[in-house]
């Protein structure tokens, strides 16, 4: 059965990949099923329709038979449990790639989310100027624990896994300097970029927004 | 194989619960598991020895066997898997239960951690009073979309699971006057503190720090 996932009918990023169904798409291209997709507008996805798929008014979400989902972990999580290619056979293997998959969006992204709502959001306050030193500051503080952490390593845990697809999605969002300043995580996002399953995700989502208007 | 987590030496709430290893307490008196305890210092947390089990230097950790692990989700549906009555036993369902750990911590739970960073690290900024009323309702959104997905129902998806457990965990960070705009989400959050299992959990930890300095 092919699944159907949701995306933007107009992305807020023009097509560049930062929208999370690319993590969804990227999943499903690591594994080689095809999909189908279902563009929801702006309007649309505040509608009870959309909200009985996704409580929260977001894309992406994940119909396959009567199955629905949402969160961007659980349906990676769900492809990579049904398929190979994304989690090691090992359990305790398995656990630890969920592990990073949490780390991902709980520990990681929250600061990175935040520098963006600062920047998107608050940019017109008088106070927005004062303040984005520190939260920049908090983004900076984990990276610096990732970057530890990752050292030399090509992946996490040596193998590519559903955690380095959730960490490189959410680490690509910075696209700023902050990044920068750790080569080892810019060389692990571009790592994760190159992957042949990532560029048809993007060129896949791109296609779709290229020369719009948002 | 008894497993060993660890929680502060000296908690910054004095013992209320709102540490998060109190969910993997829950989850383990949920599902009848003894474990042990290794309380961390401050100073210790961002030492090597417990970087090399929680590369972003906090607590929990879960030890068991060769198996070291971080982040609650993560634990916490490790422990799930391994025993009963924390998941359904249906592949759908348990996707579904997933989903809910997911959106506990990646969806409701960054907005309520920005409220708390505003009032605790940010309390002092002369911006602090104006900016507050703007992450409140940041979080005043997603409890709406919450409460309106929630209803009348008694858990998120019918039957207990570890989706509650993590979303009953983040709201009950809140402790605050907007969770209180939401009676069913307050009324929700009671019903799992009411749970035995819980009130256990709450027990162990209040006991480490009750009296104590912090």
């Amino acid at each position: 059965m092919i699944p159907t996932i949701t995306a933007f009918e107009r992305s807020p990023d023009g097509g560049k990949g930062l929208a999370r169904d690319t993590r969804v798409r990227w999943a499903l291209e690591e594994v080689g099923q095809p999909y189908e997709v279902r563009l929801v507008s702006f309007a649309a996805m505040k509608q009870p329709a959309h909200l009985a798929l996704q409580p929260f008014g977001q894309i992406p979400t994940y119909e396959e038979g009567d199955l629905v989902l949402f969160e961007t972990g659980a349906i990676v999580f769900h492809i990579a449990e049904r398929h190979t290619g994304l989690l090691p056979g090992d359990a305790d293997a398995r656990a630890r790639a969920l592990a990073w998959m949490f780390a991902a969006v709980n520990t990681v992204e929250p600061p990175i989310l935040e520098l963006s709502i600062a920047h998107v959001l608050e940019h017109d306050k008088p106070w927005n100027q004062e303040r984005l030193p520190l939260v920049g500051e908090r983004v900076r503080n984990r990276l610096e624990q990732l970057s530890a952490h990752l050292g030399d390593g090509e992946w996490l845990e040596g193998a590519f896994s559903a955690g380095d697809l959730m960490m490189v999605s959410v680490l690509d969002r910075l696209r700023s300097g902050i990044l920068d300043e750790f080569p080892n995580l810019s060389a692990y996002v571009a790592r994760g970029k190159a992957r042949p399953a990532y560029k048809r995700a993007f060129a896949a989502q791109h296609a779709l927004y290229a020369g719009k208007n948002r």
